[in-house]
């Protein structure tokens, strides 16, 4: 049960923007640009930053989410290359702590083809997720265990965008 | 050293912002509706939030500018009240993790007259926070040494709100 009356039966991070609209259409706004904006990673790319980081904060809800949004948009012979690998690794050392972000690790991820823009986009990605993570379950919010209900999700985000979930019920 | 060329010289979030305008713009947005926009909270209170967990997290540049932000915005003989103390307590929490916010402390902030909302915009806040503060440090912005230079930013900031960093220079 939520830590206070949510006023809607709405999942994890939707139930929460539908709340306090005030604050979720901002977020909302944020998450879409940086999800789906112009960026040198594709959104498919995004959204496993996304998802790797909700993963190791152990939050269901988002890592459910957006591992189905990042499936509904990678292609299906999808492999990591050297890039992603290096980019996810500065993933991991954002989601322990800031610092944690070596120029080492920025430097392997340079040498493996990663742009000013990337890095900047994973930092600042791993970083969201991290406050998203401890909203989600801060305040205790539900998440559907059938993985049917996060492809649901992925059909409605993924055609029309983030801003689409201020207003639903 | 910044990660990253950034294009400009300005410290920590604002030199950030100012790079990569597309997101600095809706991050600017959230952040002045939720440090100064309409909440149970006062201005002053909700900076002591930011500035309480940039501390634990240990980002100077945060810490300094939001530390500035609430002196500037607190009343002169300003101490907490229980009811800061527990909302407090749940922005520890929340630096650790979201599932470390427990019905407990909840129940506390609850019994000293804490609102929902303020339960929410607590953990909103202590969660945006954990995210600028691994943005800022994860691309090893710089901050500055100087008080005074903190000074300077809530100069700006206070009256002009947080939209008002894009586009400085």
């Amino acid at each position: 049960m939520p830590h206070i009356e949510l006023d809607n039966a709405l999942p994890g991070m939707a139930g929460l923007m539908n709340y306090r609209p005030e604050t979720g259409r901002p977020l909302s706004e944020l998450t879409e640009v940086l999800l789906r904006g112009p960026s040198d990673l594709t959104r498919g790319e995004r959204e496993l930053i996304a998802t790797h980081v909700s993963e190791l904060n152990k939050c269901k809800f988002c890592a459910g989410s957006h591992g189905a949004f990042a499936a509904a948009q990678l292609p299906e012979d999808y492999e990591h290359t050297p890039k992603m690998v290096a980019l996810l690794d500065i993933a991991t050392a954002v989601t322990d702590s800031g610092r944690a972000v070596t120029a080492e690790l920025v430097a392997k991820a340079k040498e493996n083809g990663a742009t000013d823009v990337e890095v900047h986009d994973t930092v600042l990605i791993a970083a969201m997720f991290c406050a998203a993570n401890r909203y989600v379950d801060g305040l205790a919010t539900w998440a559907p265990d059938d993985p049917e209900a996060y492809q649901r999700m992925a059909e409605r985000i993924v055609p029309n965008g983030y801003t689409s979930i201020i207003g639903i019920s």
